[in-house]
């Protein structure tokens, strides 16, 4: 029972809830024997769903929150508010420790204050980066920050760069990290006020195995494993990269269904083309990691299913299993110093 | 005689010079009998490349001009010490009314600072954007600012929205272009600082027919016809457009040749997926023009091919018979007045 992680998921949240979310839950405990779910929401609605599946029912609980908060409501106020929303009572549990993460596709607003308030940060970190993993053509890259808070200053892009590294060698197993600053030009002289200051403080950190830019034509071609850059322009690159894969591949549909031709030629190469399309599908790399919290919380897309609930609570157990929090709280600490 | 346009070529600049551009405006000077090219570079090499094709010769003219600009070069030195490089030489001819337009697929530093300096802008304009069409599934968007001047402020950002929206409507072709600025969610309260300053601005020009914000993710769908961003900003939605659509077609090809039913289909599907494809190629699309100048400067592609050079020699007559200088001029000042 030691081994066994518990995960809180927020069965209000996104536009799927509560059916997909509680699917995801339920492939998840069904996946893995280590793992238990607290289902967070509205209890009979919750339970309701859960009656539709057979699963383990040792390890899945309903934890019982009344309200709900919206997509559309101004995250602060409603963290404040709405005490017993999920969102509210989930990061409660992860505050008190009793869980070991908590999974939300809901308000990633009220998610990513509700992390920093209720939660709170890991000292010395300045600032929690929201941080997906985008495909690349080699695999994963982690993109950080793409959070909500925006006009960052060079040393909260500093510790982006350290935390990023650390979840990219702890969870996703790679090796002395290579990270990248998002810059318009390769050069060091290149870049807008905050890249030019930050360069030179990246250049100097020894923990850091430093690059230098990348220009975001190189991102999709897998050069950098932690991409760092101001949420601002994260939030862009996060955006446009499933909008674009979403509207070619949608295009490259259409022009397959063009002629008769092309339609049995699609028919005989679909099932190849849809194997490389997956690769680029972001759902299949779980949430995003707030990192530098306390504790860990993780959102995932507001139109995630089933499979992105699962993929992003089994990424919780790695990251209890590899405490990348601890990781963050001494690497911190020993970056300040080298500096 | 008097329809003529004459537009000079910068002959040296680019991966493919001169012998991609000189084909280009033997293509351009062939499709079109109102154009005349001159040629600007080193004479020997120009002419030597001329040799290879029969075109009216009373339509392409070689100017000498005896230095280059690297790509590499720091731009401000380069334009001022590089006196008869081909760049400095051509911006010289639009300065003194001698062209109708410059193309060039050299320097984007140097072609920028140089339009600026040589050049000049028209009163009133602050800041001349670079601004190129992107495709998206309706057609195409103006991105507008990609140019190198980074750190705009919301004046800078509101004359754009203006000088887009007379370049989409009168050389594009789009009647009362929709015109929204880059953020990071569609509400009037989100963004960085200068998204916030700007919303409000753009909002109450009666000239700009603005309609919010737009979220990275609708950019390749066609949502608004001029987008407004930061150069920053524009660069990284630009470069990864790019990259992102290369990686993707490079990855569905790949997928295409896995199995041998696949490469079966995919014979018989390619040459839809082509004309598909075609679509969302940039090169199609003609060069960026740098708005605001006295003069038209049109940066293309350094990786620019011959049919690239010639749609932006065939841009720059559109741009010259609509008088686009002429209409931001006068809107400009319209602008200000209605402030």
């Amino acid at each position: 029972m030691d081994n066994i992680k518990v995960v809180a998921v927020d069965a209000m949240g996104g536009d799927n809830a509560p059916v997909e979310i509680v699917k995801g839950c339920v492939e998840a405990v069904k996946e893995r024997e280590d793992i238990k779910v607290l289902l967070v929401g509205l209890a009979d609605v919750v339970q309701a769903e859960l009656t539709k599946y057979t699963y383990p029912t040792d390890r899945i609980e309903v934890v019982p929150a009344s309200q709900v908060i919206e997509t559309a409501e101004p995250p602060v106020m409603a963290i404040r508010k709405k005490k017993d929303s999920s969102i509210v009572v989930a990061l409660k549990l992860v505050k008190e420790g009793k869980v070991d993460g908590f999974v939300s596709a809901g308000s990633s607003g009220a998610v990513l204050v509700g992390g920093q308030v209720i939660v709170g940060k890991i000292k010395g970190v300045e600032r929690a980066p929201l941080a997906p993993l985008i495909p690349t053509k080699k695999g994963v890259s982690l993109l950080i920050d793409c959070g909500a808070n925006v006009d960052a200053r060079s040393s909260h892009l500093v510790q982006f760069a350290r935390m990023g590294s650390i979840y990219m060698e702890h969870v996703v197993g790679i090796p002395n990290p290579k990270v990248a600053i998002v810059n318009i030009g390769a050069e060091e002289e290149k870049g807008n006020a905050l890249v030019k200051e930050t360069y030179p403080l990246l250049k100097e950190c020894k923990d850091i195995n430093f690059i230098g830019s990348i220009e975001a034509r190189d991102i999709p071609s897998g050069q950098a494993d932690v991409i760092v850059c101001e949420a601002f322009v994260g939030n862009v690159i996060l955006k446009l990269y499933e909008g674009l894969s979403s509207t070619l591949i949608g295009v490259i549909k259409t022009g397959l269904m063009s002629t008769l031709r092309s339609k049995i030629g699609a028919a005989l190469a679909l099932p190849a083309l849809k194997n490389t399309l997956k690769a680029f599908d972001a759902s299949a790399y779980g949430g995003a990691p707030l990192l530098g919290l306390k504790g860990l919380v993780v959102k995932t897309h507001g139109s995630s299913k089933a499979k992105e609930i699962k993929n992003s609570i089994i990424q919780c157990v790695s990251f209890k299993e590899q405490d990348i929090s601890g990781k963050i709280q001494a690497n911190i600490c020993v970056g300040d110093k080298t500096e």
